[in-house]
């Protein structure tokens, strides 16, 4: 991004001059590495400005295409279920106590869905993983019945991609999401991942970027950080490294967190993310945990990736029956360190005992 | 920018540790300097991902609000156009072949509009400037009225906002649309201005972020990019010696392509933005003429800001009665220099002299 902003070039790369064609083969080579390390061919990829833009647009497409309810668990982001209720009725499926889906009872919903409602579903989203707790949801079984019973299928693959490997090509959902900064790319782009032979009317309009599916000037500097970062993670056995590494740094934030009693982890503590831990703590509330560990050096969460600290519980805790005032989330990255991991472990259990015996 | 990325904090502004504290602190300050320039109160900008998302969101905003058509005459940005064809029906009320809207004759159509659509306008554009030829609007008086008759209004400052002094406040606008690129900033972000009291469903949904106007994580490293160049132009003097330098170069730019025969520049060249010129060629096409400036090192464009040169015809210019085919768009900017201005008057008539001796 630096050697982007350093060569000067800032010109349209829907221009013919050779800034622009400067312009439009940086714009390209990025775009091939996401694809690249998605699994798909570049010009599925649509660039956004985020995953939430990418959601969006994939609910608008799929709703401006069809009449048919949206189905959309709780469990989902806020933005594939704030997007679906302002477009279509939607159907929440059950998820288990881990938030996990269930494709059976899924097939059911879906059977109901005319009878009840006189069209086939709209769209069925199904987040790749869970963004709060990291259960990994059961996409290749779900996409394949959709596939067979025609039904759109949007993945929210904002929390997996960049942590697990994801092959998009081979999952052949219709639109999946994903976002940059979420696997170390820069914030403010994201991609809709578009299959093969599918149109869908864009969700910004007023110009013909992006194959004229997404108007407004690119923003090249982004998608050169995005495309470095894609590419950073699809050379031979980084992914594969740095998802051990993950999966050694919350396994050691998960053991410190237990060992302080009335700890508890949300999700499926096996079957999940690397990267994410979501905990509960019985008896304190989240927010004067997250300043304990700020002090301490720890940068610690509660709630959604997209809700702040003060807001409403998180609905992903609370379809899965987890009382989200108590809840902290944590996460790791490329740029953690075992130190990092023993920072926490250090400052945890002080941090609760102290706020406990205030009590 | 380079500060901001080299600080290291990546950090979501929604959140109370440290790192988020600071991203939050950053953000603000940037909103603090595009209020600045802007003349509005900081809490009135939104960021968004651009111009288009900007525009995008006024029109979904109002067209959410109320039932009417929306008035949009053919000069409007796409943006303004699309988004709004797609969401009600358009009214265009007619421009003179400068592009420029009749206050009253936008008066007649707002008086009819209630009777013919059963309903008052949900909004009215005016753009600021327009983006093609530079012809300023009689914007504070259209605003003025349509504040006094109650009709919603939106106007669409991107090509005007840093090349001429735009008091936002005393303008008084529902919405105003603007980009960080169009201005010295970077591509990427944009604002859309509310105006004070006025709530307006966001377009883009599924988080909080920007008083739950605008969902999606912010975009900080642009934000600080738009708030430094809102900043710079805000300096005592710098807009208006920016504006005395664009219009010395364009001065320098039409006097040039004048001198060579069949060629004319459309729009209202007094009236009109600093920094765009928009010239008509006789016998030759714009592609050429493009290219033939290319290889002089002078990057022109033809057409529309918003659309690449081998689409269709500019609709600006087609409300103007002006053959966009012909048609070559030229700007100015900060970095401008005599010397650029000197290659082009160099450049132009052998390019066109060419170009006219191989028919």
């Amino acid at each position: 991004m630096a050697a982007w902003a350093d060569s000067g070039v800032t010109a349209d790369p829907g221009r013919v001059h050779t800034e622009g064609r400067m312009a439009r083969a940086t714009l390209e080579d990025a775009r091939d590495q996401v694809a690249d390390l998605l699994g798909v061919r570049p010009r599925q990829v649509v660039f956004t400005s985020g995953g939430t833009e990418a959601i969006n647009s994939a609910v608008w497409g799929a709703t401006r295409a069809s009449p048919g309810p949206v189905v959309c668990a709780a469990v989902e982001h806020s933005a594939a279920r704030d997007a679906s209720a302002r477009s279509a009725t939607v159907i929440e499926p059950p998820v288990d106590r881990f938030g996990r889906l269930d494709p059976d009872a899924l097939d059911r919903v879906v059977e109901h869905c005319r009878p009840e409602h006189g069209a086939p579903p709209a769209l069925i989203h199904c987040q790749w993983a869970n963004h709060e707790v990291g259960t990994v949801q059961p996409v290749a079984e779900i996409v394949a019945r959709c596939r067979e019973s025609g039904v759109p299928t949007h993945v929210d693959a904002v929390a997996a991609v960049g942590h697990v490997a994801c092959d998009l090509d081979a999952l052949g959902a219709d639109l999946v999401s994903v976002s940059a900064h979420k696997l170390g790319g820069p914030p403010g782009i994201g991609a809709l991942v578009v299959r093969r032979g599918l149109r869908i009317e864009p969700f910004l309009v007023g110009g013909e970027q992006e194959r004229a599916r997404r108007a407004g000037l690119e923003n090249i500097a982004a998608a050169v950080g995005f495309g470095a970062a894609a590419g950073a993670l699809a050379a031979p056995g980084r992914l594969g490294r740095e998802e051990e590494d993950a999966r050694r740094h919350t396994e050691g934030i998960l053991a410190a967190a237990r060992a302080v009693p009335g700890v508890v982890a949300f999700g499926d503590t096996s079957d999940r993310l690397p990267h994410i831990v979501c905990l509960g703590i019985e008896g304190v509330e989240a927010e004067p945990v997250l300043l304990g560990l700020d002090q301490a050096g720890v940068a610690a969460h509660s709630g959604s990736s997209c809700s702040s600290e003060t807001l409403e519980p998180s609905p992903v805790l609370r379809a899965m029956g987890v009382n989200a005032e108590h809840s902290l989330r944590l996460s790791v990255g490329w740029s953690t360190t075992d130190g990092d991991v023993e920072a926490f472990a250090d400052a945890f259990p002080s941090v609760v005992a102290g706020l406990r015996s205030l009590r």
